[in-house]
């Protein structure tokens, strides 16, 4: 095989860079000019990548498009907005570039994340850790009274993919009743899918609704005013997905009519909410600033992921996380 | 079978009173001049309790042993400190008095706080929740780069009951490595049990302390200086045992070099500690008011486990958490 040259774009220290130049050799590393601010943020448009066989980052969805040299590209994260759009899948099927994510690096932690939101809630902690009630006082009667546990209660999950099967398998011994809406079902799914049309029945009934939403045409502001409406009273909404699949006027008007008992949220639009956003004083609303993917050692989790794609594509084998 | 005479002192709702009479029935309930402040306040001495049979709540511990006619005495709560010495289980073997808890009430709640503290000290969520940092900022990637997983992590319990047995099972999809510590091993656990002497090794490793010990005389600060000095640096440390266990001047001085990162606690000594103390400040030291045996409908879950008791007791059948 000739040597390929591989364009990485990712926030790396000396020891997770020295590891990913290891990783490829005999394979050449191109490093961009400017590197990008996080695993997050779009990339610069960079000469060198015209040049790239492999590219590993966020590159610009429209200088990938046109870097026809370009046959893989590996996303830094398990978001793909950019590139899901109908333009964009059509040029790379065209062409045969594939797409892949690093959903299989994110999954457990944005499922531990949202799982902590649950337990967290069920527990009251933000209220529980403030206070220093005394042993039955009427204060600590009603938070213990408040306290809930999840075993049996009913989730319904808005977007099955990789974080929602990882959720699903820690939630296991909670006997939870969970179904998940899914746009494409592939018949594997380890809870039963429902469709659009019975999302109401079962959005009825849900103690929580957990969206996993990615970013596209079809999902924005999906979390609607006729969905927080369709909830049962009482019930606690969760969003680790992307902000834009949620109508914040609506989630702030269901907080402050006492519909839902609590919304926690990791992702907001925008981001972060400014200091006078309404929902940051919104009852029982718990924001934290996009963190659910968050690890120890994230950038070497990256590459290592990256490396056992790379070793795939190599070896002419199918990859991981497939997008495209 | 004579009509029995069950002396009930538990705070109850008309609702959960008619269902504990229901239960018993053609048997007699016997309510205290003045009801118990809460499943946990001791109650106080009753000379009603002299013509009981059977008692329900937490009876003065000198009362009960003096009330001659008492066959069996189920406490409305998971501990049992006041009845846990050797001269009233001395006294209760003598005359064949039959001590029962409410632990199956109480170890879901609790196996879910603790879970509960775990995640969200695993996702940062005390710092987290209250930042609104921007996506890409130094103060974000550091947000980030301390949350942790889990999974596959070390555990310590210490106090292998119904609590860390259920706290086992809902940890199982996490793949964590967890012994525990038990005064006396039946050979029934679901982790390795280790021994007093085997107990420094897997603290130098443990990533999570999880304290779920009695009060009893050999369990006094049993979390103390030297335990903590062998736990591993970084780690954290759980208390949901009782407030007695732990040496908090120990523990403060542990949080405040940094050794521990964080302590959660649900339990203090006293309770509530007062505004002043040392503890409220100290860093990353986490208090909740003893609510993690909290949970709707408290009450009826503790009437129907005395009353399942109870039918076993009337049929001669073992009974369910039996203490002494």
């Amino acid at each position: 095989m000739d040597t390929l040259n591989i364009f990485a774009d990712v926030v790396m220290d000396a020891a997770v860079l020295q590891s990913l130049k290891n990783g490829i050799a005999p394979h050449k590393l191109i490093l961009p000019q400017k590197v990008a601010a996080s695993v997050l943020a779009k990339s610069e448009s960079d000469p060198a990548l015209q040049d790239a066989d492999i590219v590993f980052g966020q590159p610009d969805a429209q200088a990938l498009a046109a870097a026809t040299h370009v046959r893989w590209a590996h996303l830094s994260s398990a978001g793909y907005t950019r590139y899901d759009t109908p333009e964009f899948r059509r040029k790379a099927v065209e062409r045969g570039l594939i797409l892949t994510n690093s959903s299989s690096v994110y999954d457990e932690p944005c499922a531990e994340h949202v799982f902590a939101f649950m337990l967290a809630n069920a527990r009251q902690l933000p209220v529980a850790l403030k206070t220093q009630c005394a042993n039955s006082s009427a204060a600590w009667a009603q938070l213990r009274n408040g306290c809930s546990l999840l075993r049996e209660q009913r989730v319904v999950i808005l977007g099955y993919g990789a974080i929602a099967s990882c959720l699903i398998e820690l939630l296991r011994p909670f006997r939870m009743q969970i179904v998940a809406l899914r746009r494409m079902p592939k018949g594997n799914e380890a809870v039963p899918i429902v469709t659009l049309n019975q999302l109401p029945e079962y959005l009825a009934q849900a103690d929580h609704v957990i969206d996993i939403l990615p970013e596209n045409a079809g999902s924005i502001h999906f979390a609607s005013a006729k969905l927080f409406a369709m909830m049962k009273p009482g019930a606690t909404f969760y969003n680790i997905g992307r902000g834009a699949t949620v109508d914040q006027t609506a989630l702030l008007s269901a907080l402050k009519t006492g519909h839902l008992s609590a919304a926690w949220l990791d992702v907001t639009t925008p981001e972060p909410l400014p200091a006078d956003h309404p929902l940051l004083a919104a009852p029982n609303c718990f924001i934290t600033p996009h963190i659910a993917g968050g690890h120890h050692n994230e950038a070497q989790t990256l590459v290592d992921h990256f490396l056992d794609n790379f070793r795939r594509f190599v070896g002419n084998e199918p990859l991981r996380d497939r997008v495209i």
